[in-house]
């Protein structure tokens, strides 16, 4: 994993800046042959992640249309076929309104990334946050869509899904938690919540939250259904130390969790244990899911459940204290365009993320062991 | 990261099994011209690591004894001095009582990688988990001694602590929390805990869960004290997202924070803003540290502060559900000498991974910055 | 060295193919603060790579226009700036006349990846060879503009250049050999030539080549003066198997030497010392230069001298025999507009590459080093 | 490729020098379930690179006897089982004359390492030149033997061999050319030499290059046959860009070629041309191998031939000017005991680094393409 590189097998470089002219992701490694639609099997998942599409995300309008330039041949009926050369995937960016940066010119967000990209580099794109912008994670999720085609090639019918599990304080009900999740209630609220009544609760919440000038945290999970056992590798190329740099290189995530997470430190070997029987289709048969389908880096058959915690955006329109790039102490209120929880939109970076580790992984493991 | 290399310019290649007879770790890139005393810079903390030293921890007696076979050259008084080539550290296997391993050959440990291991290369050594053994960390902890000189020689001043901050349900107390950590506290209980009042209480909690023939899980709580801006870059070179892949792959471990970590799910943006001031020293002054010391993937020059969970130990004297090979039913209940709390010796090795990640980002920055 | 990415701190990932929309270049770690002028500092080389400058290289009309689409920050009169993050250069493809094509569909070309590609993949892009195109190489050339930017930010004064040595039999005499090369003579011929009356003869060569329906072989020499003592490193890192992989990429190549190169075969130990005198400033001084300016895989502080061979063009208007897609025997003549000889525009490509690699040693030894 | 790393699925780190302990390789990524016996497929190769063997190369006394210490699991009669975990090979070093090395302390050999590592890294092991001694390369021959057991795995009937094919001036007569060597002859002479006649006055050549205090270059040629079209990648991951970076890679080499090779230069596109017809068993039937087996990165089906120069060696008897660390003007005449040929013993090296490139590229194209 070097600077703007994810991966070994199957690889994505990223590119590009909120206010430029236009954001991109080459995808490499893909296995050739794999033929999609770009408006049903790309498209789709990056409308998810658009922003604008509710009152409780931020009102920057950008369509979000994903360009293929390379690494395929065109059909008939524009269906397209992987041809196993790297494939470009680019954005043009088109609300841009730079105004609403003016005063962010010298002055440091507190919480943000001005302050350390400035102190490194000693130059930053100010408009938008520059490369730190969230705006990047637009071609996770058209890399992630790639990703995806990749899996339900080696593993038809694997699934791929994500919720927001907490909002500030106000979690799903425990009856709501993975396993039992609804496609149909996720799909029907602004939040990608599985449970309908708290996904009512969150809008009353948030909409305090955004009066207040203030934002809020929250709590994606996602989970991968379906996938076969082998997956990973000991050590340091663990398939959930993968799913965890995977997670934590998302804009504003701060922790991630594999099944039980931070509290297996409460649990007891007797209880923490996921006892095995033997299953009627002759593989075994897990009583319990602490491990979250992981076990010394390599998938169980499980279901392989991750959550990642996302920080409240820094960009409030309550004042904070802070500096200026010549040192000068001053407040800064953020008056641009901002999701008030950044965790909402972070659903589908999440199941990109995850989908972009297992392809990966899948050829990895096909690779060494056939 | 491939299957059993960790970074990028500091990077490190570990091998062996537990039962083998030896395991070790190459350290390549380490900068030429660095002196050290292999009993008092590496040997110190393995000492730390070894097994044996209180009843709390595994009986199996380890001298856990590196010998620098390659990379340096020898000067007065047994005073080493880097070349720049490859370190190599061996580490010779001494106490291997292969015979308490034998109900194991065919059965899997619920919650071990035994099942893993078994699906996905069709072939393990069975004997103390093989590859999957906690004994690899006795690496890290070798390379993290040559990392820590790599800091040393860098950035005189800078510091790596770490802690066990929970068991079971037991925390420490909040005044005890890192910023306020006494090593002298640490060092004087077989805990590595910073507060000597909760050190006696894990003593009898842990006391119980060995006779009940259980195990338990715990919080490892990392911190970086003294280390610069700027380490780290942009998404997929976040250094929060190196810290993340290294943490979570130590054995047993299920979940990492930075910073607030799954907390900041309940921040508000201003409350999670850390306000900045402008210090004395003409370097921003933070009056909070929520972020952990890493915004946007970069230093902030604050204390890094990273958590980890670890599970409880899967190999305990209760029987628990199981399956064999065949896939026939079972039980299986884990007869070797095996820790009860695997956190806490995962204190040097969480310590190590810090100081493997800083050094391999310290040259990186280097290497771009200058 | 992935797929379709080359270099550790200083990483270029390339996407497009010959007849798609456009073609494009992510160079990734290039330090941040360096001023350029896109104009002068990148589009200056792409110029020299261009086709259709002179009747000797194909006559597809092609501006090959670079825009940068990240990693820069405008500034007075056009000035971009460096800000540490990815810097995609994209060129947009203009003159494809797709229908020259027509009949390579499905036929394959004798000394070309038809072939390969269609057996590998099962798929391909045959329009201009797809990925297998010459055409790539532009981004090479772009990328290798920014990599000079970076040479030159660190190593004031050094200086890469490259010419055409040999085509086909005829070589230039050996008073024109590297360290007398004359900018004015190698830009005042369409060769690239260091040797004017040379020129002259290539001229008639090529124009009798060509008329005889085939094509020709080259050889390029690079050479880098001025660069520092201490780039490289032992064994797989060196900084000619980092040379020898570089040109070895380039379409058609299919060798390459160091310094004296296969010819060290017939020298004596004697012969082949370079040997030392103290030089007046205080460095050594080398009274030859056999090792090319690289021993033991780092340099020595002379010149860098690589060579590579470029093969024949294989689309010819001569008809070979071949086979199709379905396995049945037919001729082929190649009917497109394509160079007589490649190694031609060869010789911009091998000075980006080049500067790619010795921009990316630099890095990376100031990373380790300091 | 990092500093002591190469491969990508198939990884060797390799570690030690001439004067330590040991030397070893770690060899990551190896398939699981290969048996395989340590005397005859790995042994059988150190002994082939072995010095002493006769009175043309040095009169090191080594055993180069090879242990496995972890990756493996025992079976009955001494068969070993690959686990899939890093296999570490380790190599005692036992016939040290350190005195040997004396006069060389602070002194530069001219055309060797000396003065580019002490110039790099500002300290260095003179005993043997440390990590640039050719000792290293026996860590590729067992690394190599290691590979060729995976090729066999996935490619049984595969074959790799090597020859020498010149020395000095002297080159094996074209009817010896690869594709009619016999390895009875190889193994029937002091120099792997396909044509006897040669062999004996190869003899007499390097008899006298000897007593006259001096060395003579070589050329090795390597061929894989058996291998299957569509190993490698477009670009940067092409099949014999790795082999130039690997045969580049290993000490005192200075060319490399593919098929053809620098001759290339010569060629016309109709005489280049491998021509085409389709074979009885449905595969192509190449009509020459112009190509070496590799078109557009991509292994054809044909034999994969590669070529590299080897320098004379620079440890000589004849004084040669060269200054020493402080600077000052002196002759060295080294006395220890060398190879007159280095090309001679890097036959079995240069098979190695094939085996390694192949293997790696078969698990990468079994990742991707299935």
């Amino acid at each position: 994993m070097s600077f703007n590189t994810f991966g070994q097998l199957l690889r994505i470089t990223t590119w590009g800046e909120s206010h430029g002219p236009a954001i991109g992701v080459v995808v490499d490694g893909c296995p050739p042959g794999i033929t999609f639609d770009l408006k049903r099997d790309v498209q789709g998942f990056l409308d998810k992640r658009r922003p604008g599409q509710s009152r409780h995300t931020t009102q920057r309008r950008e369509p979000d249309e994903a360009k293929v330039l390379s690494g395929v041949v065109d059909g008939v009926g524009g269906v397209l076929t992987t041809t196993g050369t790297p494939i470009h995937l680019m954005i043009e960016n088109v609300d841009q309104r730079s105004k609403d940066y003016g005063a962010l010119a010298q002055t440091f967000r507190p919480g943000h990334a001005d302050y350390t990209y400035w102190a490194k580099y000693g130059v930053r794109d100010h408009r938008g946050g520059g490369r730190s912008s969230a705006r990047e994670t637009a071609c996770r999720v058209a890399a992630g869509a790639i990703a995806r085609l990749v899996i339900k090639h080696m593993v038809p019918g694997a699934q791929i899904r994500g919720a927001l599990v907490q909002m500030g304080a106000r979690k799903i009900p425990l009856e709501q938690r993975a396993g039992r999740w609804s496609s149909a209630v996720i799909d029907d609220n602004d939040f990608f919540c599985p449970d309908g009544a708290t996904a009512v609760a969150w809008a009353v919440d948030l909409d305090a939250i955004r009066k207040a000038g203030s934002s809020i945290g929250a709590v994606v999970e996602v989970v991968a259904e379906g996938m076969p056992v082998g997956l990973g590798a000991p050590l340091y190329g663990k398939l959930d130390a993968d799913l965890a740099a995977a997670m934590m290189s998302i804009n504003a995530v701060k922790g991630v969790e594999i099944g039980d997470g931070m509290g297996v430190a409460e649990l007891s070997g007797v209880e923490n244990a996921d006892e095995i029987r033997a299953g009627n289709d002759g593989k075994p048969l897990f009583l319990s899911n602490h491990a979250g389908g992981v076990l010394g880096g390599i998938s169980t058959g499980q279901d392989i459940v991750c959550r990642f915690a996302v920080k409240p955006t820094s960009s409030i329109l309550t004042p904070r204290r802070t500096i200026d790039e010549a040192g000068q102490e001053t407040d800064i209120a953020t008056k641009g365009r901002h999701d008030p929880c950044v965790g909402i939109r972070a659903v589908p970076v999440g199941e990109a993320m995850m989908a972009i580790v297992l392809a990966d992984h899948l050829l990895r493991h096909r690779g060494q062991v056939g």
